[in-house]
């Protein structure tokens, strides 16, 4: 059977494990590496698929857990699949929900099958299996799909407080002794390692839709490794890591995305999950990943803060209240280049007008857009110092 | 001194008073009959001017008494007034913030000076006269500006009840009697007349603001008659019927306007404020008016309510969950026009996602304008009865 998927690599970094190439679905192609904003629902919050295009955004991602919810990922089948469905022909990678069963839903029960837990829409009991996620992805028509996995917390105990807070750890993930952590990571590593067979046994539609894997594995390097050669095991079109961006620091997530990256096989796009800012991004590209996902843009975007090439600014700010100047100046976004004021944003930050939210978003889609751009021409022209020059962000402190 | 507007009339029907022509300000000129998009506070709720444009509209309405809270208005001529700062550089028309601060505020004195009310921001106690309110249209520097009248309500003591369910009438016009009610209408017509004049010797900027006056009365013919002598003994480039739409009947609003319309001069652009539903603006336009402005299409959309040629649909209803045909079959808008179905809408608004809002916005301000140049057509056709057949939503009961 014909993959749906190709990678074809264009050029290796000399100075690092980047590379530059194009990922083809059968809703057209993708250049790597990638940045994909986040459309939870069906909807990249404010955008329409203009907008978001007008961005340089290639590809999106869904969640299969949200749109098993809502509308369900049945009645998005009956209605010819999520593209036409939110109107975007271009392609679409869904996660499986495993991420999301495990840190917003309360769980009732786990087993060596699946998760059981409660609707955050009406309270409903909800089983989850490998088999489930695969079949709602096949519905949903994704063309990436992800395996369902065993997410446990990736982080250490002296840690837990810290990623509670930041939603990170779940109520039944509790705060565990050194040991029962160590314990519960490998369980879930050899757990994930069997749901992919049953997911990849599952996939009914390997001829439209891409199944990648997921390496889990916390910030153990020799449990990234075990999980690496047992995800790796299976052949698929590519290969995720996942487990991270949980909490931890900078310099963790960019040791432990070097270490297993580099474990990957090399001509699979490799895929690092939730992660992140700027900087993070460049480590992981320097260190061989070639897709990434983040909320940070849009997230951070209705909450009044911009991305820019010098830092971040707080729109919501006084000293903005007369300052005519756009986000970031020389920026091509259609906020920018429209003229939008910072002014004018904070402004409608003020008054909580929804206008805002949007056209930061899209400032900020297009800003990780930019650093993708200039990370695929510094890799193409083995330029890779200038971008710290071009992206003072990437040496100050976040 | 050059008049900031002129109004040439192009056709003027053979079967009503409706009339076609171009009205030309310093920031370009809009075809009338005219139908204004209201963005209260410097915003249509969600739209970038791009799509506002995409939408047919040609001239915009913005409140002075939001704009003057926030950001100000002297805040705004710093800037560079508010064309430069909400990004739009064709018309816009400022309302004076009479009607909102009867409406909306708080009032604490009225007197023959001007209103004393609380500020909805922080409680602060502002004061507006007729001089305040045009240096803060002036402030503003819309092309178009309006007087600042004593607008009570036009309802009769019967309907108050229900005009009060509907914001009409504030907390201070109490329950009136008849008598003191048309004391109160009568109080109100003399004073908004006095006040005219000091608008009109307070406007500052003649050369590139045109001022219009108010006719208010009620639903009083005879007063309305004696409002119009009044207002109109002022020579002001344009005229409006204010005080309509606030709890009356579709047929009342039609006798007051054709009424009224008739004793307006001629060779003036004349604008009927708030008006409405589809029925309402032929009607208003058969009686020879030229300019609306309604918050319907705008507010009713994020409350999922879409217009159509054959009457409006509540998109949140479970029968369009399955429904993929666009909004209305055959619409050119933005939203029909990329293929968003109903189902996709219908989940948008169940799961808030404010994308529901942005894309029915554009269909319904879209549905407005195609209104309004099928109107234009009818009246330089001669082909009014055409309408009502292309427009089955005018013969139906709303």
């Amino acid at each position: 059977m014909r993959s749906p998927l190709t990678f074809s690599i264009h050029h290796k970094s000399k100075e690092n494990a980047a590379r530059t190439g194009t990922v083809t679905t059968p809703h057209g192609s993708f250049k790597t590496p990638a940045f994909m904003p986040v459309g939870t629902r069906g909807t990249v919050k404010g955008l329409t698929p203009q907008q978001i295009r007008a961005t340089g955004s290639e590809i999106l991602l869904n969640n299969a857990f949200h749109l098993m919810l809502r509308p369900t990922d049945t009645r998005i089948a009956k209605l010819g699949g999520v593209h036409t469905f939110m109107r975007w022909d271009r392609p679409i990678l869904t996660d499986s929900g495993g991420y999301q069963a495990w840190s917003m839903a309360d769980i009732n029960t786990i087993d060596d099958d699946g998760v059981t837990f409660k609707s955050i829409i009406d309270g409903s009991k909800i089983r989850m299996t490998p088999e489930r996620s695969i079949e709602i992805q096949n519905n949903l028509g994704a063309d990436i799909i992800m395996a369902f996995d065993d997410c446990p917390s990736s982080v250490e105990p002296q840690s837990q407080s810290v990623a509670r807070r930041r939603h990170a750890l779940t109520a039944r993930d509790g705060v565990l002794t050194k040991k029962q952590h160590e314990s519960r990571l490998l369980q879930s590593l050899d757990r994930t390692a069997r749901w992919l067979s049953r997911c990849d046994v599952a996939h009914q539609k390997r001829d439209s839709q891409a199944l990648f894997g997921i390496v889990q594995g916390g910030t153990d390097l020799d449990l990234r490794h075990r999980s690496v050669q047992q995800i790796c095991n299976v052949d698929l079109p590519g290969y995720a890591i996942g487990g991270v961006a949980v909490g931890e620091s900078p310099e963790k997530i960019a040791e432990v995305v070097k270490f297993t990256a580099n474990l990957l096989p090399d001509e699979k796009p490799r895929y690092l999950m939730g992660v992140g800012y700027e900087r993070d991004l460049v480590a992981a590209v320097a260190a061989g990943m070639d897709m990434f996902d983040c909320v940070l843009p849009t997230r951070n975007a209705r909450n009044a803060h911009a991305f820019t090439r010098k830092g971040p600014l707080n729109l919501r700010n006084a000293r903005f209240a007369e300052d005519m100047g756009v986000i970031q100046e020389g920026c091509t976004c259609a906020a920018c280049a429209n003229g939008n004021s910072r002014a004018y944003l904070r402004h409608l930050f003020a008054c909580k007008e929804m206008l805002g939210g949007i056209l930061l978003s899209i400032h900020n889609i297009h800003h990780f857009q930019s650093l993708m751009i200039d990370i695929r021409l510094a890799i193409e022209d083995n330029s890779w110092s200038v971008l710290s020059k071009r992206w003072p962000v990437l040496t100050t402190s976040t």
